[in-house]
């Protein structure tokens, strides 16, 4: 396990990717103090909202509010979500708080992108134009690319790795036309397709063409995998992931069945604490908020150490070394 | 991921660990339905069944009508378990069904030890003469031993390698001494400490110093790591597993707050079937049994890939490969 990363850097993705899931009403109040007891966790970056239409996702009508309610911690960043231009600058409207993160993906599965947005994989490609010449505008030269559903699909069935290799190629030529740099190469199992030898190969092929970009995983625990496929990631050198606080982001024990989260937070965390790897997270802090998660959603989510406990507290009262 | 073995056997303990945590009262005839249905599946072992004190596990009251009431599958080992000579005589009283698998274990903190049992560990050590030679008196030539809470321990905090290797080391040298054959080495994770760097690392010396023996792992997912560190046993050549369907033995969404089921046998059955790892279970078979163990329960159980659903159903409904 020697090629483990020693930091690993998560990025918060549970508020914007879980709360749209869930049927209860949170407050816009407690949206806001959500947000700011996780940048008190030692958490860098936290991805918490959505400019998207209240027609589609209505938990997302406060969105504005939310943005103007937090209070922003230095040496955090707060992300947001769009789908076209007009989010973007909805976005934008918010510069005080939300860093803007340029980017930019395409779905492995033509059939899902048809089904999440009318529109096949090539026409989704055509719009990068826009995208990049409105971020140039804006003064960016970095674009993260990526593919979602990229390790298989619910309608499609298996995604040939070939096919995530040339989604990416082909990013990256048209992102090197229209004048930007290629950032963050971010791979998505969407709908928790992924097993960790499927990782480490897809993940060994991208970092084989691309060796001087790095690597992003973003991982969903629809059957159980994700904690493996975090390791998988992890021998692979990979030192980015998404995760959801307390697992937010689908809850098979509630009205969701076969929803699911994404990989857990606080277990993620947790996991690093014991192979010796650096997260800058207070995980006892992190586990609090998790409990708060579950209060706001008003059902039980899947993390597991919010209850199991955290080791370095048993660890801590007996003396023991550190790291078992 | 070239060490990983092409078949593991994975050993059926839901009934056996599971039913003794929960509340609800299961009818003698569901259970003896459940441990036939989980016959049908092409697992190849299943321990259900104490045969220890009703005054201490009510929920094994009715194990002699249990034992009598399965259809015994050819081909299918049906095991139960003992604390005492006792119980082990009850055990033997069933020889129709029951399958004696002569076995001993120390745990690796003496605070557990005199917790659960009233004993130290040395006390439990001078118990094996008489194990041992009522095992020889009814034939038997070999015993597996195994080391519980050997990667951790809620009262005594991190459990030192060195620790494991000379329990193990101690129990070869009396089965020897007392002219038994070692078997299986069985490595218990009993609160649910261990990370995957810990499982190869302890893995590792076990199999160095006993390279001729097979090594069995009971893994707990009390703190969500459990399919990780199963992830970490196949790397290391491990293959055989203990397991519970649906994740039985403790769940954290009831009443247990703060028990941990095992890691649940079918999201395992799942990894391997992604990996191309024979399991001989079938996969479907097995979903349906979890579900009726929710039934038997009341509540809901972790297994996920229960809820999301099998990869091969959908592969096959698209014709994709059957291993993505």
């Amino acid at each position: 396990m020697s090629d483990l990363p020693r930091h690993v850097r998560i990025r918060e993705v549970g508020p914007r990717e879980g709360f749209q899931f869930e049927k209860a009403v949170i407050a816009t109040a407690d949206k806001i103090a959500f947000v700011d007891a996780l940048s008190a966790t030692g958490l860098k970056g936290i991805e918490f909202v959505s400019f998207v239409s209240p027609k589609w996702v209505p938990q997302m009508a406060d969105a504005d509010a939310w943005c103007d309610g937090i209070t922003k911690k230095p040496g955090v960043e707060y992300y947001g979500l769009w789908l076209n231009l007009q989010g973007l600058e909805r976005a934008l409207a918010h510069g005080d708080k939300i860093t803007i993160r340029p980017s930019f993906s395409l779905p492995a599965s033509n059939t899902f992108s048809i089904k999440n947005t009318n529109k096949p994989v090539s026409a989704k490609l055509d719009e990068m134009p826009e995208y990049v010449a409105r971020y140039r505008a804006l003064g960016y030269e970095r674009l993260d690319i990526g593919v979602s559903v990229a390790f298989g699909c619910n309608y499609e069935g298996a995604i040939p790795d070939d096919r995530v290799i040339s989604l990416l190629t082909e990013q990256e030529r048209r992102v090197g036309d229209l004048g930007l740099e290629v950032g963050e190469i971010v791979l998505m199992d969407t709908m928790g397709w992924a097993n960790p030898a499927q990782i480490k190969r897809v993940v060994g092929r991208v970092r084989d063409l691309w060796p001087d970009h790095a690597v992003a995983l973003h991982l969903h625990d629809t059957r159980g995998l994700a904690i493996a496929n975090f390791v998988a990631g992890l021998e692979m050198g990979v030192d980015s992931y998404d995760a959801a606080v307390a697992g937010l982001g689908g809850c098979p024990f509630a009205a969701h069945k076969g929803a699911a989260g994404n990989i857990c937070t606080e277990d993620t965390v947790f996991l690093c604490q014991e192979m010796g790897i650096e997260t800058g997270v207070d995980l006892d802090r992190l586990i609090a908020v998790a409990e708060t998660a579950e209060r706001l959603v008003g059902h039980p989510l899947p993390g597991k150490v919010k209850v199991g406990g955290n080791l370095a507290t048993y660890r801590a009262a007996r003396g023991s070394p550190a790291i078992a």
